[in-house]
């Protein structure tokens, strides 16, 4: 009793056959019972037997998580776990900081280790892509929240996200039709190829068509901490008396930098102007309420696992979606009289 | 060809060969690979070889969050799940409201269904714990930050989380230190028979070694939400004039309850003092800061775990932990004169 056999019993290929053994995704449920049935009765073991009895597996799809401490993914991850469940399938979840996870190569061997059914990465950079990145995986990949400088390959893998270079210009703009000139900006991370380098690129947009100069000393980096956030903005309004607006590329940082200007002595939306980003509640709590660039996490969410499912059921082709963000304007910014 | 041969080939009982067909956690890793190198050569498949094909797994830990949007957690699951992939497992992620998971069969079908080597609980309440409830599951279960009401069962199972009546007794006793005697309390849900329960005791305790007569109108439940927090706080300061301090059971709502008070025109840390509780970074950037009973949320996910590590590895006997909070005094507290 060999594979063909087997195949021949159930009247698929030995290729159908092979791939239930090995418990991939394409096989439609009535054929796989059917080879599984076969299998059982004729009481066939395929050559790699213990090594199949290790790895055989099941609805696994992985969530990788990048960004350890952000609580903007909190919201997210838990609406694409509830999707997944109510689809039939268990999240098995990964996260790394931002050194691990830096390529395609992790997710690779992720996906074929756990035998994955598709993959939803949460943040991250994925700097390196190419044409041939995610050629060699066969199930869907969905990454979410990630902005890929490369524009190679994107038929091998979809994406959901927002138009980071959009909001930063759309928010710097709102700073300067207030009448500000000297806009300070928080980065994430000084090397994060992702969201900070896009929203950076709208930041300097906006100021480069009002004329405005950027500034050396404007560009300060928070490293998504609200303390570290604190420390950046408590020097800077100490040695610079020009400044009259800080953009903060994420509202955990935007807190400690609205704090930094309290204790610098200085009214936070009269003396500084501030924007944050994400849109998190407590941006909307704080006193004063703070501008932020809400995000649509929900959405990003709910479509991210639905496209993934769509995408299994080979309904889907691979897509690429932008959500549309919105500027709320709250206490924390005024006009420059 | 038998499991009987294969067990006398690998010099071992048939029940160990079983434990390596079926997956489970107590067989040394030498003899795992003996017995599995022994199937291989022998083309060896078990009576159940379909099913076995089908349920086969591998080093999985499964994680149940309670309490969907809680920020609290994220950071303890990053943590549990980086200890968890240190150690060679792997983080099976599932999630539920307070409806779901009420009770301990939900986490022994997970278990079953999954074959996990061990499960942590993250939150929740465990009221129906009987000696019987977990002494069907042959894996070790850790509940983190869950307190259960009943006394039951502690020998089959771990439990990591803080003294709840203590911490509150402590911040009540604070605010009537500091001279407040009409102290409203703003719990998490009015029928949670967990952290809520066991701090309101805390809270009512306090009261009575001060004879400080609890008032119905100053039991308020803020859903665990700054938005609904921020209403009832809002309704109680539009109703009563007397109340000077309020007592919110997270740091969420203490952050819409603080708001509530400045749309009150009243000053926070002035005519109303806040305590919080959980300890989350943005407590610390309010304006003005806000006092509140820091949880040891890093130490309760690393000592979690840790401890199932250790359980799985049958080097220890099911702990109950209970780790110290930290009342961390800030500017929303001061002294009535």
């Amino acid at each position: 009793m060999n594979i063909r056999d087997i195949a021949d019993i159930a009247g698929v290929g030995v290729s159908t056959v092979s791939r239930v053994i090995n418990n991939h995704p394409d096989v439609k449920v009535s054929t796989r019972e059917k080879v599984l049935k076969i299998i059982e009765e004729y009481n066939y073991i395929p050559n790699n037997s213990a090594r199949v009895l290790k790895k055989a597996n099941t609805n696994y799809i992985g969530l990788l998580v990048k960004g350890i401490y952000n609580p903007f993914f909190y919201e997210m991850i838990n609406i694409i776990g509830s999707i997944i469940a109510s689809a039939g399938y268990s999240m098995l979840y990964e996260q790394g900081d931002y050194k691990i996870y830096q390529d395609v190569d992790n997710i690779i061997s992720f996906s074929n280790e756990k035998k994955l059914r598709g993959v939803i990465c949460l943040g991250g950079n994925f700097i390196d892509l190419t044409d041939e990145s995610f050629s060699s995986l066969n199930i869907p990949v969905v990454l979410t929240s990630v902005n890929t400088v490369s524009k190679l390959g994107k038929k091998t893998y979809s994406s959901v996200g927002i138009d980071n270079v959009k909001a930063a210009y759309e928010a710097t703009s709102y700073l300067i039709e207030l009448g500000h000139k000297n806009i300070a900006i928080i980065l994430g991370k000084d090397d994060d190829m992702g969201a900070t380098w896009w929203r950076f690129n709208g930041y300097k947009k906006a100021l480069a068509e009002h004329n405005i100069n950027l500034k050396e000393e404007y560009i300060l980096v928070g490293e998504y901490e609200s303390e570290k956030s604190y420390e950046v903005t408590k020097k800077l309004l100490q040695e610079d008396n020009d400044v009259t607006a800080i953009f903060a590329l994420s509202d955990i940082m935007a807190v400690g930098c609205a704090r930094a200007v309290v204790d610098s002595n200085l009214k936070l939306g009269k003396d500084i102007s501030l924007v944050g980003f994400d849109g998190l509640d407590y941006s909307k709590f704080y006193t004063p309420a703070i501008t932020t660039v809400k995000q649509p996490r929900k959405l990003m969410a709910e479509t991210s696992a639905k496209l993934l499912l769509s995408l299994i059921k080979n309904e889907t082709e691979n897509e690429h979606i932008l959500l549309d963000t919105k500027l709320i304007k709250r206490e924390s910014c005024n006009k420059i009289l």
